[in-house]
């Protein structure tokens, strides 16, 4: 078994750059973003204060610029031809200069330069002058959202790392259920779901993991402090909150598998649910179908939050809304377009998105699944499969 | 035992804007950096493509500015005073333009509104006007790094919480010692040592601990990668490795305490080291000791890294160089400034730093420690305490 990326994937997605490169006349184009960066060449490392970037040249050269620290890692990419380095960040010369002089020498500078950023950004304590004033008096264009657009439909390999992923989720997922009882904390809860799935998933992949893919590798379930009545609120953080008989939990699941994930989320209870849990646990998994219906290739993602929006509006739930219906995701948790009533963007085959609209009933708890879906020529497929219903997500009853 | 900050040193942050405000003339300062605002009002939030600001007005109010599924999430801070919706990202109507109508409903816009960024940003798929063109013909100025170089300074209150850290990066750190022995994988020994380091420390802080301060309590320890000859690459990422007798380890641990962290990392060895690993283990050593002898208040950040320096060239060690001596750090794990020859800034009393000057040797493996140490009035306290010598860092002997 190899799970990863073919060379012919990577190749097909910097021609794509390379036809928008032809088309405004780019000598090269620079890539800053590291989720960029990654997607081009495969190289996956730890973004700090120190710039990094891609430089991809007219004849298809890919250039790498990294502080002297990563230069041995970088190496290792078959995806990249070439190395540069600088010394150190801040150093005597400020890198950004140093990456300027080498557009120079590569005869770039002549010609527009289009970057997906205007310089290098990073809250770790980063400063710097932008890529254009660097390369003064030679030309730059910003065409920022070009790779996250290419990124939005998924290849077929791209969707085998996300199925993947989703198996080692719900392994996460079906030991968090498993754990979940009542005077547990949810931290330890989580950790030990999180980390056996982990190992499980290590020792099955082994080494058919491409070496060195992501940052990040590994399961994770967790309630995030999404228990009990804290469970209302849709973004909490931890409170390493103790699980009681008659909690609300809402969960979530994933793994990073070369750099993909996933995202499966469930409502659950501990112990039997009462009869206004189970009323908005069944409208919330209404809403969800209807989302599901929804979803068809050449319809608008607006038109999914519209429908969902309709629901509510019929079923009288706005004072328990909290957010729209999904987002696509894939190499990012969150990626664009979004299922949400403002955004116009064509649904189409190869996209992959959650699938999430939510009630949040103060007091009561939160309630929300989430379902990792890809489009089809007609429809969706499921990428996430574990159980929706009521009476499979009750934890502590045999 | 109380674990947090106090109402008074939030107060001291946000006196130290109005003061900057009062100086630039501005309204309101708008802060969009998470981090900022987490510095601001203690809100611990997880970042997405919904703008998030805060905005501080002259009258020293707190407003925040969040999408609707934040809004009972963010009235629980106490050092918030007026919590403003928007729906939801993309949604109908941009946030940024919701944002500026808050800003000219103030009257803020008759003024210079100041701002830590020209708008929003995020990787997962957030695109959208800067402040200044959605508060056009209102003005605006960026003041960008007044905040972390607030944050360079650490108050009292600040180093007891890395100093809390420092505690629960030493358990995790000597639980992963404990487990590192031949035949286990990288990861498996990280996890342990993670999970049961996190659940001490929760039990022991327990309520201690201030309710949702972070998106990311708790101790961590592992390798990164860093074991046997890939130690010799100082950002690998883990590849899962199998220990075996011989290997040099590279570890690194913390621990995050209501936000804070602190950095050790220690060079280990699987079993008796050889002739060649000693050397460079005690070559590393010494030039750490370097660094800490020149880190005085007073002198500039860049002579510490030129005392290193110097040690490197007397002792033709260039080969080996990859990175400069340390980083500040506090509520980001790497923060401004630098123990780094281009780096002039002034070392001042409540600085925090890492100290870890490191000796790469390709094909024998990575040297390098690493200490937390706070500047004092006539040198330096260490807040990391992790033994140091070789003969306490050797794995699976008893």
């Amino acid at each position: 078994m190899r799970i990863g990326l073919s060379r012919a994937e990577y190749a097909r997605r910097r021609q794509a750059v390379l036809d928008l490169m032809r088309e405004k006349e780019f000598g090269a184009f620079v890539f800053f973003n590291s989720t960029n960066i990654f997607y081009l060449t495969g190289f996956a490392f730890i973004p700090t204060e120190r710039p990094i970037a891609l430089i991809l040249s007219a004849d298809g050269r890919k250039t790498i610029f990294v502080p002297r620290l990563e230069e041995e890692h970088a190496r290792e990419f078959d995806e990249i031809d070439d190395v540069q380095c600088y010394p150190e960040y801040p150093g005597k010369t400020h890198p950004m200069n140093l990456l300027a002089e080498i557009l120079v020498k590569m005869g770039a500078a002549k010609t527009t330069v289009g970057a997906d950023a205007d310089g290098y950004s990073s809250p770790q304590g980063y400063r710097g002058p932008k890529l254009s004033e660097a390369l003064s008096p030679g030309k730059m264009e910003v065409v920022r959202d070009f790779i996250s657009e290419l990124r939005a439909i998924k290849s077929p390999e791209e969707i085998a790392l996300i199925r993947e992923s989703a198996r080692w989720g719900n392994l996460a997922h079906a030991l968090l259920q498993e754990y979940s009882l009542p005077g547990r904390t949810e931290d330890e809860i989580s950790m030990r779901a999180s980390m056996e799935a982990t190992i499980a998933m290590l020792r099955t992949l082994g080494d058919s993991l491409p070496r060195g893919s992501s940052t990040r590798t590994g399961a994770h379930a967790g309630f995030r402090g999404q228990v009990g009545p804290n469970s209302a609120l849709p973004h909490a953080v931890s409170i390493n909150a103790v699980l009681k008989t008659g909690d609300v939990l809402v969960t979530g699941a994933t793994a990073n598998v070369a750099g993909y994930s996933s995202e499966l989320e469930r409502t659950m209870f501990v112990g039997e649910p009462n009869a206004v849990q189970r009323k908005f646990f069944t409208l919330m998994k209404q809403a969800q179908e209807i989302a599901f219906e929804a979803i068809r290739p050449g319809r608008r993602c607006s038109e999914v939050d519209d429908a969902v929006r309709e629901f509510f509006e019929k079923e009288k739930l706005w004072d328990y809304w909290r957010h729209h219906t999904g987002h696509a995701l894939g190499l990012l948790g969150h990626e664009a377009p979004f299922f949400d009533t403002g955004d116009d963007t064509i649904i189409r085959p190869g996209m992959v998105f959650s699938v999430e609209p939510g009630l949040y009933v103060p007091g009561v708890g939160g309630f929300r699944h989430s379902d990792t879906v890809v489009v089809t020529e007609d429809g969706i497929d499921f990428i996430t499969y574990y159980p929706r219903k009521l009476d499979k997500l009750i934890c502590g009853v045999k």
